[in-house]
């Protein structure tokens, strides 16, 4: 499971903000979460589009999200997920690099409740501009997604 | 593949408006689509969650997902696709049984690119009232569904 850093699309993910891998995908704290345990699943090996992972990376990375989404539902007492993938850039797709958006959903948590999907793209591209910019990150110090991904490593115990 | 109809929560689904089956899994296409081959890919099995789904269940549903969007993204001439499970009424999930979303997505399809999930919950509603209400559909004919079904049949002969 131990890796120096993750892959993901350009960047590099340190460990303390993965609190879940297989050999095949892991799961990452987010930088600006949306909502309380809005987390990516990934695949390991970077490739841009959902069709280019091999039948094995596919049904390991769903797993992975199926048993991520439901810790981390009842961890936040959440009563439903949102799963999306935005695969390739017309779809909204900033990072090139294949992540599933897991959101644990409660009744209000959005007004409407497809004003997530807004939030989504406007984070990704927020993540991206910071890690383009290479600037310190003042939304969440790396402390906090360490100590958040440390909580979450421990549901898989 | 053949089956006398195919479940969809509480609704039957006939065999006309299913264009690809596995043993797990099946794909229809929309009452309403949002933009030209959006399609559901649903378990065959009624399931209203996606913790609910087997191993088995859950790489079908996946795997047929990926194919699915693969060929319709070629076929619409798209250059991305929408992947979305709304898993559980607080996420916008409005007919109870696991499905997937499938949009092919194109440069300018929606004004903003997140539009689309919007309406993705609003036509999800309008399926269900539609069928809760057994109204005549007027949106789209019987028979200009099964040709559509017709059509995307043909790219997995």
């Amino acid at each position: 499971m131990a890796a120096e850093h993750y892959t993901f699309g350009p960047y590099k993910i340190h460990p303390s903000e993965v609190f879940y891998a297989t050999d095949l995908s892991y799961a990452m704290v987010n930088l600006r979460p949306l909502l309380p345990g809005n987390v990516l699943v990934c695949s390991r090996r970077e490739v841009k589009r959902f069709v280019d992972l091999t039948a094995d990376e596919t049904s390991d990375l769903w797993h992975t999200a199926k048993q991520v989404g439901s810790k981390l539902e009842l961890h936040h007492k959440a009563s439903s997920l949102t799963f999306a993938i935005q695969d390739g850039p017309q779809a909204g797709q900033t990072v090139p690099h294949v992540h599933i958006h897991i959101i644990p959903r409660k009744t209000g948590d959005f007004e409407k409740n497809d004003e997530i999907y807004d939030a989504i793209d406007v984070k990704e591209k927020q993540l991206k501009e910071k890690l383009d910019l290479d600037i310190e990150r003042k939304d969440r110090s790396f402390q906090e997604m360490a100590g958040e991904a440390d909580e979450y490593r421990a549901l898989f115990l």
